[in-house]
This record gives C-alpha cells, structure tokens and sequence, in this order.
C-alpha cells in the first residue's frame, strides 16, 4: 500500500498544508493563514480543522496517515517536537507543538526547522534523491541552512546546529540581525539585498532598481540582468558573499551535492553562474570534481513535501 | 580480556609507534625517525619492524593485536586506508598504506587523517570521553580539524571533510598555503603567526620577538605574556581568526565540547582566554551554554593514543 503523510509548511503568514505520497505527489493540499496573533492553541487547532477537512475531501482515513510532519520557522527539539526559539513566531519558545498537533488530530507528529525540512525534502524527492551528503541552503528573507551528513540530519547536540546563514563570511560586513557582523545572511538573503540597495540610493539615484515601487530582491536582481550598475554590483557582492560561505560547506562537510532553495533561487541562473564563477578561488583543488552546486528544482511545493519528507526520514 | 591495539602518529619528521590499552594506558611505545626522502615502502617495512620490537619487548603476541590505528596527515580515504593526498608526504598519493601495513604484519589496519584521529582520541580517552558531538582542532605548522556529529567521525562523500583549517575568516586576510587567502590555517597556525612576526619586524624593531634567536610561535607568545606590543597584536589576531571560526562551527555543528589541541595549545591561558573573550561577539546568544571551549589534557601522548583510539572507534 502506498505510504502516505501529511507535510506542514508552517510560515509567519500563511501556513500550506497537504497530503503527499511517498513518491512526492501531493494527493491534496490547502493554504491557510496562520495568524500567529491570535496564538499557538488557536493556530495549532485550526490546522488540525484544516487537516481533517483535507482526509474528508480525499476520502482518506486518518488510520492511514503514518505521520505529520511540519517545517516550522526558528530552533527546534525534533526529538520532541518542541519549538525552542523562532523570531517569527514569538511567544511559542518552549511550546509543545508536536504534541499538541497530535493531541488534535490522533496522528504521530514530528517538527523540524523549515531549512531542515528543506533538505530532507531534497534527500526524499530532489534530482539528488538519497544523497548521503547534502548541504542546502535557502535563500529568502533569512537564509536557512540544512546538512545531510553520512545519511544522517545534522542537527547538533540541542537541535540548534546547521544555522549556516550565522556562519560570518566578512566580519567586517553589514550588521547581521542577530547581532554579528557579516553573517552570509547579513549579505546574501533578500532583507540583505534590500538594505544594500538602500544604501546604493544615494550613489546611484538613476539605477532602475528606484524607478520600481518597491524595493525587493526580485526587482535587484532583474536590474542586474539589464546591466544596472548599482544592482550588478549588489548581485556581486551576495554571490561573492556565497561563494566563500559554500568554500566553507565543502572544507567542512565534503558533500556531493550543495541545493540552493528559497524565493531568491527564483533568480536563476544569475545567482548559480555568479556563485560557481567566484567558488574556485575559495575551494582548494583537492576538492576539484567532488561536488555540484545547483538550484532546487521542487519550487512550487518545496514547502509541503520537504515537511512531508520529515516523516518520511524519522520512519525510514 | 583486555583489548589492546597499536597506535601509529605518523608524522613527516618522527613516526610515534605504541601498545595501548582500551583505558588509554601505553604498555610500550617507541619512537623512530620517518625518513620519508627513503620511499613509502622502506617507511612502512621500517614501521613493521618497531612493531615486531614492541610486541617482542612486551611479551604481547600479534594475535592478541585487535587492531593497528594509523594517524597520518593529509587526506585519507578511511574505507581503504588509502592516502589521496599529504603535503607532508610527498609521492604517497594514491598508496595503499592500510593494505602494505596489513601485509607487513598481518595486523588489521585503519587510518585516519591525523586531526580526525585527535577528536577520535578525545573521544576515547579525553576529558569529554564519549561525547556525541564534539570539534576537534589542532594548532601546529597547519590548522587541522576533527568532527564527531551524532556520535559519527564525519568525514564527508570522499573523506576529505573536516578540513575546518581551510574554512575562510577573512576573505581579504593573509594568503594561505591552499592558495585562498584568510584561511583559519593563514591566521592561527604556527606558520602564519611567524609569518606575521616577520612582517611586523619593521615597525617593532625593538620586540622582544625579534631578541630571541630563532622565531617561532613559542617565542611569540612568550613575548606577548609580558606585554610585548607585537607579539599581543599578533596574539590578539590569532584568537580573533579563532574567535570567528568556532563561532561558525558552532553555529554550524552546535557541539557539546570544542577541543583545541597541537602545539600551540601549550600557550595555555594566554590561548584560551583570548579565544573566550572574543567569542560571544561572533555566536548567537541562542547558544548561550551549549557548548564548552578548552585545550586537551592529552597532551604527551596523544598522537599514538589518537591513532589508537581509531580501532577502538571503528571496532565498536
């Protein structure tokens, strides 16, 4: 019988919920807000109503869903499935959310942090499907990081290890919102690019990047396409600020292959030529040959089958 | 019965050869010149010789040999105990050392890279013996690293993992052996705090450094603990480029124990209170009591009880 899950992909905003099978086909799937003002009780129970409505529509019994599982923003206890600490969901340090998710639905629930989730989802259902060393990185307003290590999710003694969007690549680089100086998130995620380009305002008045509405990174990174110098330049500098932290990634790891994800891999060949440009200055030739570096190519539902892949991990 | 095995610190000038027992404890060791200009095969039918003497000494049969641990520098394929590639020695590339060593005395033979064997060793027999996950360095001529992760000596796709030596803190800083400037190895090994020494002999002509007759990374230190103005900046370097590379390891492996071992862990205070002072600017205060810095107490023997501790890691 084909093994079925439920994957969680919960965000500050909205919250995308679906029923995936083991090949990675998601059989049905619904998007909710999470409304995280109204508080953990209210938002776990009205995923459990969003799921049972899912079972219903699909005419699946909850019996045979082997298990919940859900990428969640911020440090997680994945042996108990609490959430530690998560910027984005404030005051839900310390909750139980594995627990109470099963309480509400009766289904085994397991968490991961959502850049985990994202690796694992790579490791269940990517162009590298079981990769026994894998280290990806996703590229949105943070930068996430999750490591595939001897076939084993390197999670760290507390859960708090893989943070690789904390490892400083200039440490005398942009203040990082954690605090350090030139972590790769304080130079390569889209809140990053965003603040450069404020910066790049007054040197570069005429860039297009300040003819658009909004200032985003998708907006930076078309700039750059067209030649705009002051975007160009911004591009470089997050690519370059890439480059360095993968060298890192494979000093330290040795992986096959290292997957970009996240809203800012949507620009595509740009950010990957640029970053595989820059990374041989950073990578001894030993390494030659031992590694690709490419973008994720799950975009669309990345979301939901990385925290489908969870259960998939923890009961293989 | 006590199981008891031998432990080879292969090193470029002398090779450190002992009997050890599980508990840590050198029955008898002996140490003899390596003599690498002799070629790789005189080298190993030599190191099988000290062996035979050891046993004969001992009154120990082979047989009662559980295994031979060699800990040797460069980067080794663990599963074959092969040599990929060892600056140190020259023309071993692609040599099968495990298999000669295997041949030459009809004892199991397993290699590791010499930094994997020093976390292997504090594994074994350190102050934080059994630790599941724990970050090893050494400071000598180079910067190794050692990684313990989920209780799994992590050495990546190839092998070639861990080399955290090579991981960058300064993109902009001092150039390194491996080519890439800014290294931890370009920052914080003996080589680069002599090299530093060296450019800094113009503008501190009257350091005490440059009193002494030869340079080297004692001598710096030295100078340093009584208030010599070169020798504390090049200290404060050091630790700084220390600071930042374990506070990326830790972000990355969220460890339980960093351990910092070689010859410049004989610095001592100086060391290690420079390191701790820096590191809260460079970590997340998330992991805040997550981890503990010191320098290893295994300091006289624990090259041949880190190659030891090699068999009892892969034999248990």
């Amino acid at each position: 019988m084909v093994r079925r899950v439920i994957g969680i992909d919960l965000g500050g905003t909205e919250t995308k919920i679906g029923i995936v099978e083991e090949d990675g086909k998601i059989v049905e799937k619904k998007v909710i807000p999470t409304r995280v003002s109204e508080g953990r009780t209210t938002v776990v129970t009205r995923i459990g109503e969003a799921i049972n409505e899912l079972l219903v529509q699909s005419g699946i019994d909850s019996k045979q869903i082997i298990g919940i599982g859900v990428g969640s923003p911020g440090s997680i206890d994945h042996d108990t499935g609490t959430v530690l600490f998560s910027p984005n969901l404030p005051d839900w340090s310390g909750f139980g959310l594995a627990a109470m998710l099963e309480r509400v639905t009766g289904i085994r629930t397991f968490v991961e942090n959502d850049a985990n989730s994202f690796i694992l989802g790579e490791w269940a259902f990517g162009e590298f499907k079981g990769s026994q060393h894998m280290v990806g990185l996703t590229l949105g307003t943070g930068v996430g990081g999750g490591v595939i290590t001897h076939g084993i999710l390197m999670t760290g003694s507390k859960g708090y290890g893989g943070e690789l969007g904390h490892t400083i690549v200039e440490p005398e680089g942009p203040v990082c919102g954690c605090g350090s100086h030139g972590c790769l998130e304080a130079l390569a995620s889209a809140t990053a690019i965003i603040n450069l380009a404020r910066e790049y305002s007054k040197r570069f008045p005429q860039s297009t990047i300040f003819a658009s509405p909004e200032i985003n990174a998708k907006v930076v990174f078309d700039a750059a396409r067209e030649g705009d110098l002051a975007a160009t330049l911004i591009v470089e500098r997050a690519t370059r600020a890439l480059a360095i932290a993968i060298g890192n990634f494979i000093h330290v790891f040795n992986p096959e292959h290292i997957v970009i994800g996240g809203g800012i891999s949507r620009a595509g060949d740009l950010l990957i030529n640029g970053i595989r440009e820059k990374l041989p200055a950073f990578v001894m030739t030993s390494f030659n040959g031992t590694f690709s570096i490419t973008l994720s190519k799950l975009v669309e539902n990345a979301g939901i089958t990385g925290a489908a892949s969870i259960v998939f991990y923890r009961t293989s």
